[in-house]
């Protein structure tokens, strides 16, 4: 089975299939790196493009290995050093790379939409790293690896999602996939960071943040992001925390065995205490290794690799 | 057949069976761009570094991409980040990297001579990729390329060169290419951005955007480089674009076969209309896919590869 | 042999059969570095991480070529790109990156002890690469290395440390590894700029530049780091430069067979005079080819391989 778009721009494009195809060639991948050698041959002479017109570590990071680890060639582009800055147009930017014979382009930009938009204008396959407040599907597929690692399968599960839900992408791939493997989502946050459309997505709100985790499997705990507000959505960091923060003793009115998930970076003390986000509850860790094999498993599929080999080219020590 | 320096810091310094040289193993190379595995081992081992003091992202992805797909290990480093910033001169930044023993050193620069000053101070070749207001030869050979594919031959042709030679060191390394070639080249542009020596270098100076297109077999439209005017040349944009900007009506006095170059990034609606760059005469998108070739071919033969070998090594299934 | 530590954090962990090690193991990869194919596949499957909080050029780009030309994936992290900028923890984010199974993360800070505080939160081996005015051991390493090849041994050796003291994490690094191997260490500097406890750490506090080198085997000046200075430590260049800058004249006080070092960048009339730097006494740029050499042995022996292996890894012609 292979993926049957040539994108990744949003959970939202995705069927339960592909999803599950994607999880289950993860975990195959995901051997690699515990291994001595962690390097396969895979996508060697493939040339994926890091196109990051937003800063961010632990993404491109997380994509860099996940290339360099399968052999493919891997260029870093940053915004702040790109043509933007001389007045070239996005589609410019796009066809001028596009001309270079890239396979794949990940894209992280802070404007929705612009992932899809490059993508009409090249060849190469496009992943959407982040796309202003509209979806980060990779991040939603870790977040299901993880839950299924824990968990045993997805279906069925009660999942809260809290915090700041308006300029999450985070959360709106994560409803899109939840609701898709057939788990139940709630929500629940402060009301200015709770937009309306959530409901027709699937999810329903709770108002406090004891009513939505009281019953949850998984408690998904979003990052305050200061950096794409443009007004004051709540009177200060500490009423926030106060209201929608988790901590030890808001634990305890949780399920014994709930699974605490947060896509970082965490803002220690404000949606999360310290002792809750390395307690042992916490999953967050495995999160950001299973991002490497999910992206390992997206530039796989869209190099046009079939799942079914993925186990056996993991494993194979003639590979080295 | 090789090349007679080291370095390539300019047009100015190569003879017309350089120049053909290089295009013909471009031509042999390409080849690897367009396969499923963009790869092959020609340069396993050496070590070039892309020493960048202005930002280009094209320019730098170019050669990367260029270096990677022939097996070398590439290093970028940017001014930014540089010791510049603590206070060393040129030519101890270019001692420094030569002691680590670099192959190429890709250099571009705001200063005129500063690839020149870091050749004089390393073993390693130098590559001018864009100097102040001098020379970017590999510009200059990719628009060399590019035109051959179209147009079949070089020599004979009639080359118009509008808008803002004065900034332009594409400008400056294509009349000299061009010249040496056997094209004719005429420019024409804003008074102020035509300097008094554009004729000594062998083009001829036509008043009007008319005048210079009305014969010319190819036309290339500079980029206007607001980021390196000290003073203001032209009244406004939108003047300059109503005396040479290049669009569609205009288009109509140009040959029927013309082709139109821009060595980007555009800046639609001043230089050039979206319909001309966009259109069916416009080959903007090959000069970028032929400057990854030019470049390969660059890092290639100063590695002391014989162009003989090209075609061989770019096709044998066994390099992989 | 092999290391004791999983990391190298400072010269005062190491006992001197390390530091010979290491310095051994240099000598015999730096071997690759000189051949026309400077690649060994020694490290292929290894993850290294270019951790840098601190531009600096010179050694990222040092640590980078290290690792590539023992076929290593390098992955280049800058501050001013990080998880840092958006609240992260130091030790969130060495945890993080711990998660993407990296073997080596090369730190740069600007505080004292922060590759301390990320190699107490990861697993992988933690290479300080310059922490505040702590340590840079690697630097000090390749000192030891020049001093070695110059000179043939380094017992028994009197050395001199010219300049900022205080603000040198190079002279801190050098005084305890010189003082390790047997040498004698004499310090001279503008007496804002010797701090009281370094006569504790083993070295002789002379009161002029003339006193220090009079009797000295190498003389190591160091940069004046005015990026470091919280306050006016002397009164002008000029003036700092006619106490303690080492210039030709003052050259002819010290010994016939004087060894000149400086750990770069110059600030060419202020500590060192150009004559004195570019003259015969001179091995800054031994240092910096050293540099890659000392960098290979690190990432080699910190991935547990083995000394005796080296020299033969380094020259096998199968390897290619």
């Amino acid at each position: 089975m292979q993926l049957r778009n040539k994108d990744i721009l949003g959970i939202k494009d995705l069927d339960r299939d592909e999803i599950e195809l994607i999880l289950d060639t993860a975990e195959s991948l995901k051997w690699v790196s515990n291994r001595d050698i962690k390097k396969v041959p895979t996508l060697r002479g493939k040339t994926i493009i890091n196109l990051f017109f937003e800063a961010s570590t632990r993404t491109r990071t997380s994509f860099e290995i996940a290339g360099k680890r399968m052999s493919a060639d891997v260029i870093n582009i940053s915004a702040s050093s790109s043509s933007a800055v001389k007045g070239e147009t996005l589609i410019d930017t796009a066809k001028n790379l596009q001309a270079m014979s890239p396979d794949i382009i990940v894209v992280r930009h802070g404007s929705s939409g612009a992932p899809q938009i490059i993508s009409g204008a090249v060849k190469a396959s496009v992943i959407n790293a982040g796309d202003g407040c509209h979806e980060h599907p990779s991040q939603s597929l870790l977040d299901l690896l993880t839950i299924r690692q824990v968990k045993g399968q997805i279906e069925g599960l009660r999942i809260a999602i809290i915090g700041d839900i308006k300029h999450s992408r985070v959360a709106r791939s994560n409803i899109y996939a939840l609701t898709k493997m057939g788990a139940q989502v709630v929500v629940a946050g402060f009301p200015t960071l709770l937009p309306p459309e959530i409901e027709k997505m699937g999810a329903s709100i709770r108002k406090t943040l004891d009513e939505a985790i009281i019953d949850a499997d998984v408690i998904m705990m979003l990052r305050i992001q200061k950096e794409r507000m443009t007004g004051p959505y709540f009177p200060t960091e500490r009423e926030y925390s106060m209201l929608f923060g988790l901590n030890a003793k808001r634990l305890k009115s949780a399920k014994s065995d709930v699974t605490i998930m947060h896509p970082g970076p965490v803002n220690r003390g404000v949606e999360i205490s310290p002792e809750v986000a390395d307690g042992p509850y916490s999953v967050i860790l495995e999160q950001v290794a299973n991002g490497v094999a999910i992206r390992m498993a997206l530039l796989y599929l869209l190099s046009g690799r079939k799942h079914e080999e993925s186990r056996k080219e993991a494993r194979d020590e003639n590979n080295n």
